[in-house]
Parts: structure tokens; sequence; C-alpha cells
């Protein structure tokens, strides 16, 4: 039995997982790997203390610090579930031994990025493959760069990617973008944007790091066959912002979501349901980079353990 | 003219003013000194990625950090007043050459702690001093601690200690502890807290850090001549947990505060002044720790920026 379970190895749960153990709260952390989004991401600039570090680079160093303290860490672990116990507490059902109980949780689940699921994705992950404008977009001055996708978060990125980029290509997948006119507009405006209608991305080419695409129109548009052929197209950054699933869907029937399937949190990251908080990527707060998780994971931690001072003995 | 100004020079602002220019906002960060609060901190263990660094340090790496981004910084600075301009937008006034303007504005002002004001207590300063008990509190293992106060606040800094050091003495300025009956049953219960009631601290002594304090009978009580003797502690620490006072009387007859005269903010730290934004420890968050201010400090950079983009230009 634990006072406090948190489920996640991001930013956020090792960040919580230093509070909680420094108020000397029995804790256990349970996630499927240390470090979480972090470990793909290319060169972080924008978490305050380091000037410039490679995503798995700073995750280790995370990793390090969370390791200094008193908690149990249980890594390779997917959680199916939560249930409320009749008295008070929970439990936690990861579909094998389900043992692990606790008096609070603080979920820190993150989410995930939609993938395209092409040839050359995974391998170019942090090589020239971006999932977050405002953290890479510096790592691309004076290059080119292919934004995947046609939403308010992709023509953002195409403007952030453009402040540095000499030239961006923006590839929708349908005959128009699904952005606000306001940003639209703005794509218009901006002179080394280029917007590539009707055309679905096939496959991710380079060396080491990326040096190309190859994308072919949309299959479903009923156009001459002298148009299906695949053609090339040179950059050496691909941006992919075909949007992000939050990693809720085992806490759906406990906690109230947002209509993006976001945690609903308070401003002391308490969920809906009294005992479980939540911080991060996972929660509707309103940004997602890393030295925010980590501030929240923090603040989740310390509320968390005003709630146990109050909550019954298990 | 700028497009945003941020009021204070703490891991809030210098979070924002990162975020803010990586943005390309025209940015001006405004303070009297870079690092704030962070300067007088003690040895750091609970900002993520850092394992034991002492505050100055961790401030001078953030310092670094800010400086590697295109902004402007005025130091030595202190803002009087805020004032709303006629169409839009806001003047900082400094009481000197009132000429600085913004489309929007971060404060990220900090707060103090409220101090003894007796000799000593600026020497000892991070040298077995402390304002901080959640930070701190493990530096003081095994060590005898002196904790000022009666409040919550102090109550709950003298259990913090209490569970690394192996004294704790808290000194009361009154005859009884102003804390909640809760927690002064949890000071009962614990074997290694000592409530010493009706007296005040006159002094602090030690060479390079601290050894001891001087303290008296609390001058206003009607007691024997002979109680009113100076008498010495032996401790190795003094946490002193007699209040802190945000500093917001500058921004008060702008925007709203709670009646802890800290800004009230909603979750995308908007504060009820259209185009005003604050972050940290001035605010209401509901805990004040270096990485949820640096957290802070980024959300409401972001969140300022959204702002912009629809704020009329001047």
């Amino acid at each position: 039995m634990h006072d406090l379970i948190i489920i996640g190895g991001g930013p956020s749960a090792m960040s919580a997982g230093i509070y909680a153990a420094r108020k000397k709260i029995k804790t256990l952390l349970i996630c499927k790997e240390l470090g979480g989004q972090l470990n793909e991401a290319g060169q972080v600039e924008n978490y305050l203390g380091f000037e410039s570090i490679l995503g798995a680079e700073l995750a280790q160093k995370f990793v390090s610090h969370l390791k200094k303290f008193d908690l149990e860490i249980k890594e390779k672990q997917e959680i199916k579930k939560i249930e409320r116990l009749a008295d008070s507490g929970f439990k936690i059902l990861n579909g094998h031994n389900d043992k692990e109980q606790s008096r609070a949780i603080i979920i820190t689940s993150g989410k995930c990025s939609r993938k395209l699921g092409v040839p050359g994705e995974e391998k170019f992950i942090g090589r020239g493959i971006s999932f977050c404008a405002v953290c890479d977009a510096p790592l691309f001055k004076d290059k080119e760069v292919a934004v995947v996708g046609g939403g308010n978060a992709a023509v953002q990125s195409a403007l952030e990617m453009a402040k540095y980029a000499s030239k961006v290509y923006l590839l929708s997948l349908y005959s128009k973008l699904m952005a606000d006119k306001f940003e639209q507009e703005k794509i218009k405006a901006a002179s080394n944007i280029e917007v590539v209608f009707d055309v679905q991305v096939k496959e991710i080419q380079g060396d080491r790091f990326v040096s190309g695409l190859i994308y072919q129109d949309t299959p479903n548009l009923s156009l001459g066959g002298g148009r299906k052929e695949k053609k090339k197209l040179s950059v050496q950054g691909v941006h992919i912002e075909i949007g992000s699933i939050p990693s809720s869907n085992f806490i759906k029937d406990v906690v109230e979501l947002n209509e993006k399937g976001e945690i609903k949190i308070d401003y002391q990251n308490r969920t809906s349901q009294p005992g479980i908080f939540a911080a991060g990527d996972v929660t509707n707060v309103s940004h997602k980079q890393i030295v925010i998780a980590a501030g929240e994971g923090a603040k989740a931690a310390l509320n968390a353990c005003e709630y146990l001072k109050d909550a019954p003995q298990m």
C-alpha cells in the first residue's frame, strides 16, 4: 500500500516524484519508460537552465536526479484501468498482477503525437523529423522544411518554422486548409511559405539525417492517372503536425475529460475525482512544454501531499 | 515601443523571456536584479535536472541561458506604477524617465520573505538561514534547527525540518501558536520538536555559518524582570517563517489582488486587466517553487504571444 502512485515517466512525473519523495510520502512511480516523449525530442533549447541539450540527454539528467530520492520506480508497465476502492483509495490494474494500491494518484501519462505511419518516419525522429515547432524551429535556420498538416497547429508550426527556415512547404491532405482564416492570411503573407494541396506523404528519406520526402496526390481525388506519380521534395526537415492524442483512455471512466480527451484539472491540479491529481501534457494545461510539465508535476505533488494529510488511512 | 514588457528578474521572468524571444516578440525585461530571490537561496535540490546546486549558481545558469536570446534587458530598475494608455497598450512608470511602453505586460515581480531585522540575519542568508523549508530541510539532516514563527507555514516548516533535523525549536512570539489545531497536534506528536513560547529573536550568531541565536522574552509580557535576560540557543540552522510579502504594490490599482496581496490569475496566466499577464510567486499559484515559477513564466509568455496576435498595433 502506497500513499501516492504517479502514473507516467516524463518530466511531469519525475518532478512530481522528486517533490513527493522529499515530503517523505511513500511513493510509487509506474511508467512505460522513464523520460517519456522527451527521449524522442531533438535539441532542447527552452528548458530554463540548459542552453542546448539533446532531448534524450536532458531526460537522462532528469532520471539521475529522480533516482537520488527514496521512491519506488517500476518501468515497462502499462496501466489499463484505475478503480476506486470501496472505502477510500485506489487500485491500479495492469492486466496481469493487479496489486498496487494507493491513497492518492497523480496521472502524468502525457500525450503522443499522431504519426504518419510511413517508411523512414521512425528512423529520422530527432534527425530532422520534428513534432514540436516551438522547440525545434531555430534548428532549421536557413534550411528547407516541410510541415505536414492543415489545421491551426500545422499553420502555426509553418509560421514558426518560416521565421528561421529559408523555405517552408506546407503539405495539406485536403484541397483547403482547415485552419482559421486569420491564420491562413498570415500564411499567404509569408513570402517563404508554399502550400501544396491534396497531397499525402508516402516516405521520408535520408542518410543520417532527413534529405527529402516522397509524396503523391491524395488517393480519393478523382483526377487523371497522370497525377498519380510519386514526387520527391528535397527538405532537411519534416515537421509532422497532424494532431496529438492524450494518453487518457485508461482513465476516461474515472475522471472528466475535455473534448480533446485531455484530463480537466483546476489550479491545484485536482481532477473531478477526489484523490486523483493530474499534470502535464495529458491535462488541459494551456501549453505543452517540458518546463511547464515539470512545474505542473511539482504543483500536483505538493497538492497531493496536502490532500493526503486529511485523507483517510487505509 | 515594445510588444511585451516583462517586469521581474527571477526564474519566472527569465523563462518568460526565453519563450517570448523565441517567438520573435519584441521584448523588454526590466528588473532590479537578474536572478531575483534565487540569488539568496541555499542549496537547491528540487529543480528538475540539477541534483544539487547553490541558488546563486543556478541563477547564473538561468541568466546565461536568457542572454543567448534576442531581447532587451534593463537591470537596476524599480517600477512604481503601470498606466493603461488611452487607445491600447501600457506605459511603465519608474519615477525618472517614464518612456517604456508596450502592447502587453507580464508581471513576475515575485515576493519577499518578511525578515526579522536583527543583527546577523543578512550575513547568514544562505549560510544556515533558510526561508524555504521544502527546499532546505534535507540540508539540516542530523542538525539542530530553530524555526521562527507560529502560523501554519511556520508549523509546517518545523514539521518539514523535523523529518531531517535531530532537534527543532519552534520559537513563537506569542503564548500560543496561531496555526490550525490539526497542525498543532502534529507538533505535539513529534518527539524532536520543542515549542518555546513568548520569545523574540534578537540576534543570529556564527562564524562562517550559523552557530546559534540570542533570544529574549517578548517585551510586552508583564513578567518579572528575571526573565528578561538574553538566552542563547545553539543551532546550526535558523528558518524564518514570519510571512511573505508579494511585490504587487505597484500594480494594486490596475489588476485584482487576493486577500494576501497576490495577483489573481486564470489558467492562461491572465490577470483581471486584458493585456496584463502574471506568473510565479507574485500570483495566487498554489505553491511557490523555482520549477513552478519557471513553468508559469513559459505559460504566461505563450499566452501573451497569443494575445498579441489579435491585440491592436500601436
